[in-house]
């Protein structure tokens, strides 16, 4: 049966204005990775006109317009399709009323703020003094709250900022996920082996790098025809397109691994949004991603899940060796393999392992969220921060750029930025535990033949073609058994550190 | 003193609608460079969704409103910019005013039937049988000729066609030009030398040939900080930005010249673009390139007047030799030299050296010429072709797709692309005979250092940075003391062939 043609007409203004914000990937992925150094300023104007634009519409009457009727045509939907219907203008108007609730002046007032800021934060790191960024910092935390003022809330202001970036997720709920994981991973990292990586005493060049990680996308699922593979500052995955996913990263000649991983994980996040776009209607508001933790729950799993897994590892090793150019005696499987899974308390949460980096963002976001809720002071952040470090990790902050100062998040405005990675990790490890219940012998396939089939296959159906139709307590529940909870990541984090001391 | 508000409120429309067409570059060059193979039918609705949108803004109510407002506030503007605003209203009515004479089912008819055109000329060649061509072709003609009778012409039909590429040309004109240049020209091509390809008989690899070239568009003054050198399957420059110049070439094993050659050509091209664009008040109107002859000088001058001399060789043969590990030796200068040099009939126009290639164009003028004013019918193009082909050329073609198949512009409707070709080959040797006259002892830098910034410093100031003020025929005219004339041209190649036929 036909849609009715209010349906068609909003969907069609839907696609105009996705077709549009792809544009702007495609331009944002140029000027990241192609672009000639002296583009920059005009592409910053190419960037703007075209958000510019899809604002515009996207806030426009013809577009608020065009759901109305929408709306009122669903009289006329079958009964079986209504529900459907009904989540994607619910998903729909949530963000669009969220967005008629800030003043205009407001919004141009948040985003000079911040583009001033990111300058300012950059100049004060490099001088390692915070003094220099608080008085920008407080404005930004001001707008930040009057932005949850705008917005309402029922519990507290940070719910609000948090919404933006994991939807219906609740500081306090988040607050009991962490605080479980917090006091099992103290002890874990006070226990958890160091070793040094085997590649650190000798230089493994770009190419040779390149050779190796150019195989991994389509070994995981993600084919060449619909992705890229370049080099960027920073490593990152976009969409540019229906089937046009591409991923970065960047190559140390001294530390391989962490391009192998970069690469992972980038991979992750691309077969997510390949997966996305296998659903039927795409590009539709339920085919867009669910959270931020969600994808991350993605790259996580194919970063740590399965990248620093044995079975990931026989059957890797043998082609490391030998697109390195090196022997079994150069570097052993098992040292490899420990390094994979090595652990260090770190001041920097970039360069963290699996294990820490969530003592990393707990501290974020235990800080960030009574800083948007009025119980702390901006002023009061070095101090804070660095008691807590001294607490989690045991370490001294010497200076304010590798404490405070590190992140380029609060300088964008990003409060509710940081809890979404370790939602990713926790999502990522109740996930594979469930893939693992379900299916027998995977780390065979994974081991013997590199077939990383059976899980693409799970995801692709529990979570990518999942979409936005349910939020994400319901998809957790409905494709693990269980409400969001940390005990799989404590589980996996527990036996990787255990069986890597005793080996 | 401050423009008059209409004057502003007219520009700011006209960089929009620029700041998309930019924008339509960058998707453009992505599809041709970078782009995996899935992502060219999402692709397409992208640009399509960018060239309507301008589109829809240039021939809008809007746009038309503010220029009028503009041009009635001109009595504001000082007596001297005048004359300059008057030019840039006329450039811009002119072309504004031919689109709202095209009825809109008229372009969308044009453009269906082009669409499906090139499917068939494709198959059409494949097959080597025009036959299957010709039926569409005529569609595309009368299409043609019903375009030039909704705009409207003094002379002939043609005369309007041309006038999208090459602005204000007349076609008696140009066949005045032409046939003082075939008359030289066929005698020329008996008498000139062939000398086979030094490197034909070796294999040259990718890597070493990117190497050299590399070099050429900084040493040209085409800095990589503005531009980038790639690969794509054909060759092509374009504009994506006031800063972003990008060029790209193929690469042959057995033929390096052909890339260095294509090279040079592009970097003409892309200096001419990135000569405008320091125009003071780029983009304009007024800063946008004068015809497809003019931009073709410019690619011709670099590739042939320079990339051809003796003193750009003396500089670059010692390069050449060592980025591609050779010794004198294996390639002498002389053999590079005279094969740089060599004439050798040919039925393909893409294959075509410097003296033959304008008897390919200039046969092309005369069947399209003659075609679209109705002298010609559709189905007597072989026969025409082909014996104008043996007449000019002494070749005897032996199947449709070595002679009028060929060539994919009229499957586009591109009638009175082709004479601009030529045109830039007669204004190129026009110009480089002008800098000659004036610039003593350039040869010498050119050899000796290998710098060429007498010549682009003239380029800009009599080419470049005039931009659209003055049209084709005064721009030659006040950069080279006449009007546009073959006897440079002709000078230019018969010396060249007398040169290389006695060393
Ligand atoms: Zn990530
Ligand atoms: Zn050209």
């Amino acid at each position: 049966m036909a849609l009715p043609k209010a349906l068609e007409n909003y969907r069609q203004f839907y696609r105009k204005i996705k077709t549009f914000q792809d544009i702007g990937s495609v331009l944002h992925w140029d000027s990241e990775v192609m672009m000639p150094p002296s583009g920059r300023e005009y592409r910053a104007k190419q960037i703007a006109e075209i958000s510019g634009l899809t604002h515009e519409w996207t806030v426009g009457p013809e577009y608020k317009d065009l759901i109305e009727k929408a709306v009122q045509s669903l009289s006329e939907v079958p009964q079986t399709q209504k529900s459907l219907w009904e989540r994607e203008f619910s998903v729909l108007e949530d963000e669009r009323k969220k967005a008629e609730k800030l003043p205009a002046e407001f919004v141009t007032e948040f985003s000079e703020t911040t583009n001033l800021a990111h300058a300012v934060w950059a100049e004060a790191k490099k001088n390692q003094k915070f003094s220099d960024f608080s008085e920008i910092l407080e404005k930004i935390v001001g707008l930040s709250r009057k932005q949850a003022d705008y917005i309402g809330y029922t519990t507290e202001p940070y719910d609000v900022l948090l919404d933006s970036y994991e939807k219906d997720a609740k500081a306090s709920e988040i607050d009991q996920l962490f605080q479980d994981l917090k006091k099992e991973l103290v002890p874990i990292v006070e226990s958890a082996p160091y070793f040094e990586s085997p590649f650190s005493s000798r230089t493994t060049s770009k190419e040779k790098q390149e050779k190796l990680c150019k195989r991994l996308p389509p070994l995981l699922g993600l084919s060449f025809d619909v992705s890229r593979l370049d080099v960027s500052h920073h490593p990152f995955s976009t969409s540019l397109g229906k089937a046009d996913k591409r991923i970065t990263t960047r190559y140390s000649e001294s530390d391989p691994l962490s391009s192998i991983f970069g690469v992972l994980h980038e991979t992750g996040h691309s077969l997510y949004e390949a997966g996305l776009s296998e659903i039927e209607d795409w590009p539709s508001p339920l085919t867009e991603f669910l959270s931020l933790g969600i994808h991350e729950s993605q790259s996580r799993l194919w970063e740590n899940q399965v990248g620093r897994s044995r079975s990931f590892w026989e059957f890797l090793y043998p082609i490391l060796i030998s697109d390195f150019g090196l022997t079994e005696k150069d570097i052993s499987f098992t040292d490899l393999y420990k390094s994979i899974n090595s652990t260090k308390k770190s001041k920097i949460r970039v360069e963290a392992d699996q294990v820490t980096y969530n003592l990393h963002i707990i501290l974020r976001f235990e800080i960030e969220r009574d800083l948007i809720n009025g119980k702390i002071k901006v002023k009061d952040l070095p101090e804070l921060w660095n008691s807590k470090v001294k607490e989690y990790l045991g370490l001294k902050i010497e200076n304010d750029s590798e404490g405070v100062l590190q992140d380029i998040h609060w300088s964008m405005g990003g409060f509710g930025y940081f809890p979404t990675y370790t939602l990713g990790n926790i999502f990522s490890s109740q996930f594979f535990a469930a893939f693992e219940k379900e299916t027998s012998g995977y780390q065979n396939s994974f081991a013997k033949d590199g077939d990383f089939s059976s899980l693409l296959k799970w995801l692709r159906s529990k979570i990518h073609h999942q979409g936005k139709i349910q939020d994400v307590n319901s998809l957790v529940s409905s494709a693990t058994g269980e409400s969001p909870n940390a005990k799989y990541l404590i589980q996996y984090l527990k036996s990787k550190v255990s069986e890597v001391g005793t080996i």
